[in-house]
């Protein structure tokens, strides 16, 4: 028996599908080795005597998987969102980004970042850093040190940007690329690198080819944009006049998912048909940014459509085109503009449930992970612990209500512990 | 000199005008007797020995006024939202308020309520309690220990209610309202009585004609709901075929605004062009609530229409089709949705401004109840006090960037301090 085999009581939720939860009360959801054995109504006798954290009347949820986000924007979100997405990355996100060259500042800013992630409901994550290797190795190292499980990339942009923040050429991009990875290679146990190409209008095709290369070489995954905005995708269209959709962009440089490696495209509002078969094909990852695409007037993603057609969806805070990290927040948000999308735009797609959002909040985007996402035997045991006792109410509510609740109205203060793969972070 | 002549210092912010703010680094904020003097760079000489309370670096902003919320529905905030309008009525809403004819359980819920409304940024506000008077009378006395300076109403339904939240007759109505305000009439400071036909649907044309009366003869401001939802709306049509729009339905009882007294009607998301000529005309008051149109799948508001076309339009946290308190929220909200309309509906509105929201929440709705929601002087002293140092940054940001992080990040932790009219609440 070691420090990674113990049992939780509480509350159990989690998903048996993306229509179903499964709620135990007072069950034992037991961890056996870093690994989830499964809930129980009662503990069965194979393991009496290991350590038990009784949580009370508390919700114990898997831990929740957030696809896409900014590290370096969370200092100022919540800044100049009366912007439009390009004209938001040329006033407010490139200025900020390129002040990451200065370590100092960087050190100020991304601590700030870790301290909050390691409070938030985020178990795993997979995050842009900027193009300077320097702050990533950084930003690297204190999100070791939260204990979660991250994906972070170095990004790469050798077109369009301000000189403040272009690399010199492909090829300088390419050679910083590689020297980061193996400087870091074998330096943590949390973290793991990811190719990061910012966007096609931030990347030239020899750049591009040159980060194909690399990943067939150390077999990295992948993650970029993908079809966020009008404006964003029309520009695309002039860049790469060879191509008959955005994602082909990537995928001529084998940089879409399969064969080579898995993929994360963040937004995916305006994919059109040919371009969501792609995705199915490749097996690409969508990181469902519902707010994000609320505050940048992208517009709405056909969620549902995705779900319904087999491609995987998990959910991403986006910062700082969205502005809370909190995932549970993110849920309620697609919930929200999911009906939105049903009212106004498309009544053949009814808008997300609960069940859903909470699906994609945790199997949807951790099964990029591995079995990340669920408590049934077998998955990695994340788990997050949610106290709504600041909440108080009148009346008796079910499990499932007060868990619906907490997707509206938590806060941090509601997240009261967390594990990730066994290991307790609080 | 008397308790209510003081000064605060800090960093002031109100609006102008809808697109300017006023923002007063190191201002002094002088109430005198209950009313703003004005904001001063230097405290001005007659003013010398007059206490000021030093809020350092915190923000100080107008208080905020919360058009349009049903206070018995806080209980039940979050619950059911996968449910439209109509459905989240019957199977949620209706058989929640018919448990305020126990007055327990109406202490229980009405005490929470009061609760976080006093730690809230809402100054000001327009309930809509229940049909039941015992109840609505509890909740004036709770709400009038506040200091927060409201109008409530005691709910009419003669109709298509459930046998448990139904009154008996348009004449029970009508005379439990008469009986109401008479048994309340003087015993306040704080708290109005406001008639408060539920909607089109739960009243009879009896009803609405008695209430009519008692509005003449009572000079009472009403408040209801209009245009929220496209079913909504088709009911009315079939409930009153005599009526050209939705709106005639209150019009024509004199219960939308005009000469007889000022109206709130909530929402108003799908008005045909008459109706807002109606509106315009009476000097109806629109209370836009955003998050509540997305939770019920109900649209978006034409909110830049109403304000270009001089229309009175004010906030409203439409608690619990809304599920948030905060009337900052509901300004990010508000933004959000907007963003949203100008993409998927009609791209001639432009999406709504930092400063347009601020307008709307503090003067816009501020002005029902009278010279309320700016710093200018003349205007009753309600100000609220925003500390933002719970969220770090490493760089410098300016006042109004602060605000704006405000707007999409504070809970109730950043509310510091709260006065109404001159009276300090905390």
């Amino acid at each position: 028996m070691n420090e990674k085999t113990f049992a939780l009581k509480g509350t159990v939720c989690y998903n048996e599908s993306p229509e179903k939860l499964s709620i135990t009360e007072n069950g034992y959801l037991v961890c056996e080795n870093g690994v989830c054995a499964g809930v129980f109504t009662n503990l069965p006798e194979k393991y009496n005597g290991i350590p038990c954290r009784d949580v009370g009347d508390c919700l114990i949820i898997p831990g929740l998987t957030d696809l896409h986000l900014h590290a370096p924007q969370y200092s100022f979100r919540s800044i100049g969102m009366d912007l439009e997405l390009l004209e938001w990355l040329d006033t407010i996100t490139f200025p900020q980004e390129s002040k990451y060259a200065d370590l100092d500042y960087a050190r100020k800013a991304y601590s700030i970042f870790a301290e909050d992630m390691k409070k938030s409901a985020t178990t795993r994550a997979s995050i842009f850093a900027t193009l300077h290797v320097a702050a990533t190795e950084l930003l690297m190292d204190l999100m070791e040190e939260t204990g979660l499980k991250t994906f972070i990339g170095k990004v790469n942009m050798d077109r369009n940007g301000p000189p403040a923040l272009q690399e010199e050429s492909a090829q300088a991009s390419a050679q910083a690329t590689l020297a980061w990875i193996q400087e870091t290679a074998g330096r943590y146990q949390n973290v793991k690198p990811i190719l990061t190409p910012r966007f096609t209008p931030s990347c030239t095709d020899e750049l591009m080819r040159m980060l194909g290369e690399i990943q067939k070489e150390y077999h990295l995954p992948v993650q970029s944009h993908l079809s966020e905005n009008l404006g964003e995708i029309a520009w695309v269209k002039e860049l790469c006049p060879n191509t008959g959709f955005y994602g082909e962009a990537y995928d001529q440089f084998g940089l879409f998912g399969g064969e080579n490696g898995p993929a994360i495209m963040a937004h995916c509002v305006h994919c059109p048909d040919e371009e969501i078969a792609l995705m199915k094909e490749r097996g690409v990852y969508i990181a469902h940014c519902s707010q994000s695409n609320t505050n940048l007037s992208s517009g709405i993603a056909p969620v549902r459509r995705y779900l319904s057609e087999g491609l995987h969806v998990g959910i991403g805070s986006d910062i700082a085109g969205g502005t809370s990290v909190s995932l549970l927040r993110a849920m309620a948000d697609s919930i929200q503009t999911s009906k939105l999308r049903w009212r106004l735009v498309d009544d053949t797609l009814k808008p997300l449930t609960l069940e859903e959002v909470f699906y994609i909040a945790t199997i949807g985007g951790g099964s990029f992970f591995g079995k990340v996402g669920s408590f049934e035997g077998g998955y990695e045991f994340d788990a997050v612990i949610l106290d709504d006792s600041n909440l108080p109410h009148p009346q008796p509510f079910t499990s499932k209500e007060r868990l619906e609740r907490l997707v509206y109205l938590s806060d941090d203060r509601n997240i009261t512990g967390k594990y990730v793969s066994g290991a307790k972070i609080f």
